[in-house]
């Protein structure tokens, strides 16, 4: 089923304990659409960049099937850049440089053969340009998924608790949940944010794990343990990507099937995690996944 | 079989963002010993304590059927006592006031009708002493586990490698197993502390977890989400007592068995974090403890 993706699509230079990096493309929607590309073959990308950004890169979202029409060119601007560095126990890290350039006045343009997604993955943005993309669809998708961050809840909290309540899932990690909700217990903080619209809410920890919050229900997916974390940037939007990308695959909204698709998620960010920016997501295959996939039952089953 | 728990016997003052508690009795050999006789009513306990110590706490080791042939009460002298305040987030702690009293020149002298103990729990103590503890045994253990702390290998690093060569479990925080290992990812942490001597090592990864490393195979036990953590003080500590409880009740030291036992420590150390000190770990029972069980196969399994 047609997964609509909208988000930043963007440079990042990036600094790690384990290297750095010049600027390489990265942003939201790139990291969710690669990744959702492994799941469906039918995924629809609103974003914008400037002239600045490589003809390679636009060329690669094709290759992999990505439908590009929505992602505007702006000529004579210049494509938004993050410059970020991470602390040495990669779970913190400082924004050195941070240009808005083409996101600063972004109108998120819906191409006509998008109107009628079934899927729809907010990635995070101005809550406002989240709402209006939403505002802009034919009719409402099966499902829609935001991701959001701290940086909204400081600023424009009152835009994101109105774009809340217009979505089914929000993706946000375990320092947020404790902002936006007030609550340091994430089974306290889950009540008080689903209360605020979104029927699913999906905590992330990182390398600690995801978990799937959804009425009496709850589902924790571990973090696998890697060899080596290169560059945790874009591990939350690709586990977004593979989450969503494996629901829109299925048509399936158990609870059963989202368990599922929060592995999927997981497996997707732990490849993501492995090199820098988008590198380990370019040559993925069904065989690689899976057998990445089963690494994770076989780290957290057991039998009492 | 018969389990030998060696550990402080001691008294506490607890301040978390929650409350506070005036000296009650704790130590790491109260929580194990307490914990671990729900699985077996063969717990022998070694430890030390000053004419200050309560009977009634006495009295209640021996109701659970406790055997403190091998707890050793100094006239005239003070039992160990710590004073420690938790951070809010509860995951970091400062000490306050640690007054050493007996503990300062212990010696763990073990009596007859334990010196064949098929189990062993040596709980955090220098590890000299752990090691004494060992060397005065009739016969070698069907199964060691040692516990230990960041403190000792800051001063006392050589004898605690010593130490690590005689056991067959380790269980650390990943913190510690860092420092240990000198390696960041617990992957290759594992590695390091296992070729020290440990066949197993267990992680413990406070709210977030705790993890089983053995040969190639590796368990992970997630973090039971509370509505309320009020004292994370003895979790650690229940947790090798539930762990090492279920198997000196079983007998089995199948990799499965061992995930069991991770399940069966971490519902344990979820109950002892609930209320201050030992409160939590006095009236419960199999119901209680198998309900708690089944929510850990609910929260993490999922089929692919």
């Amino acid at each position: 089923m047609s997964l609509l993706v909208v988000g930043s699509v963007a440079f990042d230079a990036i600094e790690t304990p384990f290297g750095s990096t010049d600027k390489i493309v990265g942003g939201a929607a790139t990291y969710i659409s690669l990744c959702a590309s492994y799941f469906t073959k039918d995924v629809q990308l609103v974003g914008v960049v400037g002239d600045d950004f490589p003809l390679a890169d636009i060329e690669h979202f094709k290759s992999r099937g990505i439908d590009i029409e929505g992602l505007q060119i702006k000529q004579g601007e210049k494509s938004f850049f993050w410059h970020g560095r991470y602390h040495n126990d990669m779970n913190g890290r400082d924004t050195l440089v941070t240009e808005l350039n083409v996101l600063a006045d972004f109108d998120p343009i819906i191409p006509e053969s998008y109107k009628n997604a079934d899927y729809v993955m907010l990635g995070n943005l101005t809550p406002k340009i989240q709402q209006t993309v939403l505002e802009r669809l034919n009719k409402r998708p099966k499902l829609v998924v935001m991701d959001t961050m701290n940086f909204w809840m400081d600023i424009a909290l009152d835009d994101l608790k109105q774009t809340l309540k217009m979505v089914d899932v929000l993706t946000i990690n375990d320092e947020e949940a404790r902002q936006l909700s007030g609550e340091h217990s994430l089974l306290k903080a889950a009540r008080v944010i689903r209360a605020m619209g979104p029927q699913y809410l999906i905590i992330k920890k990182g390398e600690h794990g995801a978990l799937l919050f959804h009425g009496e229900n709850l589902f924790f997916a571990p973090g696998l343990l890697l060899e080596q974390v290169t560059d945790p940037t874009g591990a939350g939007d690709t586990f977004a990507g593979g989450f969503i990308g494996h629901l829109a695959k299925t048509g399936d909204l158990s609870f059963e099937n989202m368990k599922r698709a929060v592995i999927y998620g997981s497996a997707m960010a732990s490849f993501c995690v492995e090199k820098f920016g988008t590198e380990n997501l370019l040559n993925l295959n069904q065989d690689i996944i899976m057998a990445r996939v089963q690494e994770f039952s076989k780290l957290s089953h057991f039998q009492i």
